[in-house]
């Protein structure tokens, strides 16, 4: 028995009154979500616990069984695996993002006019900024990582992305002692690698030139044990943005790359269970639209999505697929929030309940109660019978 | 977006044979209760943790994101606070009682026929009794506090008072080694009250002379961080007992003079929420005729705050409201019990669920599931956006 864990970004909602006081969930055509509800065993999930607002981050932790109070100091780490560096437990990581600054480091643009071309501005930067670490810094479109290796190194830094334009970026400070030498480096890298870009020749010519890294989410990575060793499972990983890729890849998955089509993501999904126990898919679009304030678009994901999901149906016939948010992103909030999302296992043995729709509300009635990321992993084990039992 | 907490103090209970196996609360005319149940979300909750019962402060401290078995070992210092006594951390507290003894220190009257005018003996005692360590000493009616202050004092103290009449008062001991100092001192007071109370005029011609102080419910002052510093939160409290005065009061919460009229306490609250984020009131009634097994009486309080609730509904439409039992006292039992209690939380975003009442067994089926007071406040949080993200 192999299972999918699938993941929809930011899914659940709040009553949004343009759908008459329905979430986009409920309001949206999913003929296959709820045929897997009405199969499947249902109920309601904390990403954290009650009321926390969790991050893609933590919650994604949580589903793999990682406890993010332990492991997670900061997004870096996860983000720079995912843009494929080679990262080890303790070094320091940090995500960036290609700015505009003016002469008195005076933020411009955030993302440098979202440009899209920096690999000759990474090689650059590789090339001529040296420090007294060893580093690896890497960069896809306007977004960057940047890890630091070597001892006595420190992730308890400030961010030095100021998260608004019109102000200075801000020189990062060691929040706790044994930081400063680590505030110190991120600083020189910083300043050294402006003198590179802002000499650039490709930035000369552009309106917002790519001057500044602006460095934030410091992070050290964390000693994962990999799904092979701590549930002797080999694992893969769909999905398109890189703190998933790195999250996973930090706990062994396998990495790939993922189909634009849904429908095509999904074979995937089967196709790599040949060789593999489990693979999770995550699906980003719902979170974005919900980021945006767009239910509209939220709905259209949605939809997309459950047309895309029929081979889905006949996988659970034998096999366990768990479908999940991470966590809510309410249109009408714009961001993450700490309400319940819903949940559904479906599978040839699981106790199906009475919840006929995949959505917030009905699967509170549902047979899984109010349960908790962390425990997703210890019953997915059991359902696919790879359980260690505790006693005799 | 404001909050408002409404503890209706005691009022979850169990089925009442005499009201045809419906709970006070089933059994009562409850409109805009049932209202704001229809319009918002549901739940049962476990003060504690199921089965197990909960002082009124132990309750409202989780309710409020303290952890009791951090913070509480004795109710003497929330009570010394409620009574107006400035009290600081590491201060050992104790409730006391104006008691009758007779000749031999045997208990006659645990409250010396409800003394109603202690304010003379109070006096009396405070400029009169002299001990190694300093100390105040408050009283109200013939309930009256005790704070020791200075180091090397400790909570781990036995109670004086023998929590029955027709018995000897009881020397305290000192239940840990460290704590000999502490229950000396204790002793040494309640000698030298004893002296002063006996000899004082107004007790000489009352048949129960107030002549004697019953000390119990030792407990270490916890330093608590305020609302203001641990969720950046003004708030205030309307409240009639001195616990939950005392327990908000080193919260930091402003603490506001409680009308007698129900419906004034909740214009109180919506007026103080102008310059607050959130106020907790507190109704205590429920509670009493619990205690004193009435489910008549109950019944008629309910009835009485569900007709003075109006102004509640139209503050949930653009805030939220948080009802909830701190415990419940069921009139069968005349004491707290270790049963959930019914929860409802009514507010713009919610996501409401199916439930039409408020009571005990209504809303089992609620949105919430099962949930536990110290959820409440990171609900909140996030419900008024005050939240932080764990993650990113």
């Amino acid at each position: 028995m192999k299972a999918i864990i699938l993941v929809i970004d930011g899914l659940a909602d709040r009553p949004v009154k343009a759908l008459n006081y329905k979430t986009p969930l409920e309001a949206s055509d999913r003929n296959n979500l709820n045929a897997l509800a009405k199969k499947g065993i249902t109920g309601i999930l904390d990403p954290i616990s009650p009321g926390i607002r969790a991050g893609s981050d933590t919650s994604h932790l949580a589903i793999l069984g990682y406890d993010p109070f332990k492991v997670y100091t900061g997004r870096g780490p996860f983000e720079a695996s995912g843009m494929g560096i080679e990262i080890t437990g303790g070094d320091v990581a940090f995500r960036c993002n290609f700015a505009t600054v003016d002469n008195n480091l005076i933020v411009k643009d955030r993302r440098a006019g979202r440009i899209e071309n920096t690999e000759e501005l990474e090689k650059a930067i590789t090339e001529q900024v040296k420090l007294e670490v060893d580093y690896e810094f890497k960069s896809l479109k306007y977004r960057a990582a940047l890890v630091l290796k070597g001892k006595g190194l420190s992730c308890e830094v400030s961010d030095i992305d100021p998260h608004e334009s019109g102000v200075k970026v801000k020189k990062p400070e060691a929040l706790k002692k044994e930081a400063e030498k680590t505030a110190e480096i991120l600083w020189d890298f910083s300043i050294k690698a402006h003198r590179v870009l802002k000499e650039y020749p490709i930035n000369k010519d552009r309106k917002l030139p790519a001057n500044f890294l602006l460095a934030r989410g410091a992070g050290i990575t964390p000693e994962l044990r990999s799904f092979k060793e701590k549930y002797n499972l080999n694992a893969a990983c769909i999905a398109t943005t890189a703190i998933i890729k790195g999250i996973t890849k930090l706990a062994g998955f396998d990495i790939i790359e993922a189909e634009a089509d849904y429908s095509a993501r999904i074979s995937q999904a089967i196709d790599a269970l040949n060789t593999r126990d489990i693979v999770l898919i995550n699906i980003k679009e719902a979170d974005e639209a919900g980021h945006d304030n767009k239910p509209e678009e939220k709905i259209r994901v949605i939809e997309k999505l459950d047309r895309s999901m029929d081979r889905l149906l006949e996988f659970v016939i034998e096999n366990y697929l768990v479908v999940l948010p991470d966590h809510s992103t309410p249109c009408g909030v714009g961001e993450h929030t700490g309400d319940t999302v819903p949940v559904l296992i479906a599978g040839p043995e699981v106790r199906s309940d009475s919840v006929e729709r995949f959505d917030e509300r009905s699967t509170t009635l549902g047979g899984l109660g109010r349960i908790r990321a962390k425990h997703i992993m210890p019953i997915i084990l059991d359902l696919i019978n790879k359980s260690h039992k505790f006693g005799a």
